[in-house]
């Protein structure tokens, strides 16, 4: 496993971690700033200072994209839905690729209508069908473009309203379907948080290989956890078992970087950017 | 699949879901007055009038138990606290058996200590390991009593804290290793609201068969879910296919009951219990 304690030279920032901290072209100030190499914007922030001046602030300050979020949200009550759904993941691989990241992250949605307001069916079987027809669909498009596409599990709580891709063994079996030959085109973003609890996660990350896992991404999980969606914890604050995970991530081959997303509304994004990167820094060191 | 629109005679009620109606009396009362078979009482609850004045309330009504909640809490930091699990898991059976509950319902624990305040370690292996021994030390105690054990898998947003048992499978995997001839005396008790987004779930059912399946506990989850604990809701309120489900279990030749479990503090539980049960019944025959 590699030694992270002398630099951070594998540490990405995942932009949501500093959504306090203001529009994208302060965030990168920030961690240019920090000497950080990579970073993961997300499609809301790119937008809001404009795709080429992103471009531009990527490029002039040499950074890597250890991702691009998000892509996904397929399912739909009709085929008006679907169609829209594909039609903005096209729009998200040809950022993606504009923006040189190493892959488009996906999270694939849930029942149709639940995150926005009443789900419009409880119907899960019909969901998977749509994510797994949505993916296929971007699968061609995003490999004309040579952009991979990572699907990332979400814990089981996103369910209903997120993702209802919920563990690394479903989102591998989506692979295999969509992928079997194990192009690189289509793999997986393994996310501590939502997969720290799984007791086949050793064996999953195993079997995804070094071909299918795209991403990885760390936080904590905070005991207790007082929002389901905004109360990520800082690396170290919580229970999970990072130096374990990042020991099965690495043994599969993957030398990319380890990247920070803290959702944290409450505690996080309300800190200066940077004692947020100061800690992730440091963190990142002592305890990832 | 049993027809339970005309009646709710396979409806039982776990008095959790009557948090706020005050003592176990009063909730017994108000189970008779709407021709409620069965409850299953908490132990906390049995413990607040007398496990002998419950026993008699028990069977001066002609009430069944569908479980008995609950026993499990394994996980200890040291080997003091593991004989205390053990020791409090002996008493749950005899109380169990006292009130001829049909099963002893166990919550697993999760990592020591995070219940109550912070966790004391964070090895979840080693919590599963605690969780594997303890139920096979139970197992041996309950089988001599005849009291067959449920385990219960938790949605895994409650892994830290409540049970590092996370899915069906999980849980029938410890069912393999503890009681391979499939004696009966250990089993599932199967939740919705724990496990109705696992991708796995009907074949884990399957996989249970009516030896194994020994509980079934309806919910609903609502969108949004505003606490992990406590906001679970009334059937039919949420997006679980609560029909569904139940024509997986009932496929296994499950006859039993079909047990309402509410946690509900700044709903249900601020509500008279006639409403609530009312309410119940009729989601009963309608929703489930």
């Amino acid at each position: 496993m590699r030694d992270f304690s002398a630099d951070h030279r594998w540490l990405s920032i995942n932009t949501a971690t500093l959504r306090g901290a203001g529009p994208l072209d302060a965030i990168i100030d920030a961690c240019v700033r920090h000497d950080i190499r990579a970073i993961s914007p997300w499609r809301d922030q790119v937008a809001g200072i404009g795709l080429a001046r992103a471009t531009q602030l990527v490029r002039s300050n040499s950074l890597e994209l250890s991702g691009y979020c998000r892509g996904g949200m397929f399912p739909a009550i009709d085929a008006g839905g679907r169609q829209a759904a594909l039609d903005d993941n096209r729009r998200a691989v040809d950022e993606a690729k504009t923006l040189d990241a190493a892959c488009l992250v996906l999270v694939v949605g849930g029942l149709p209508g639940a995150l926005a307001g009443p789900a419009q069916s409880k119907d899960l079987f019909a969901a998977r069908n749509d994510v797994r027809d949505g993916i296929a669909a971007t699968l061609e498009y995003a490999r004309a473009a040579g952009m991979p596409l990572a699907i990332e599990p979400l814990h089981p709580m996103y369910a209903a309203d997120r993702a209802c891709v919920n563990t690394l063994e479903q989102a591998l079996d989506l692979c295999d379907v969509l992928d079997p030959a194990r192009t690189g085109a289509l793999g997986v973003a393994v996310d501590v948080y939502h997969v720290w609890w799984d007791p086949k996660l050793e064996a999953q990350i195993a079997r995804a290989g070094r071909q299918r896992l795209l991403a990885f991404h760390v936080c904590d999980w905070l005991v207790p956890t007082r929002d389901m969606l905004n109360d990520r914890g800082m690396m170290g604050d919580g229970v999970i078992e990072l130096g374990r995970i990042r020991r099965w991530v690495e043994s599969t081959g993957f030398g990319g970087y380890s990247e920070v997303e803290i959702f944290s509304s409450e505690n996080w994004w309300k800190r200066p950017a940077d004692e947020v990167l100061a800690t992730c820094i440091e963190r990142h060191r002592s305890a990832v």
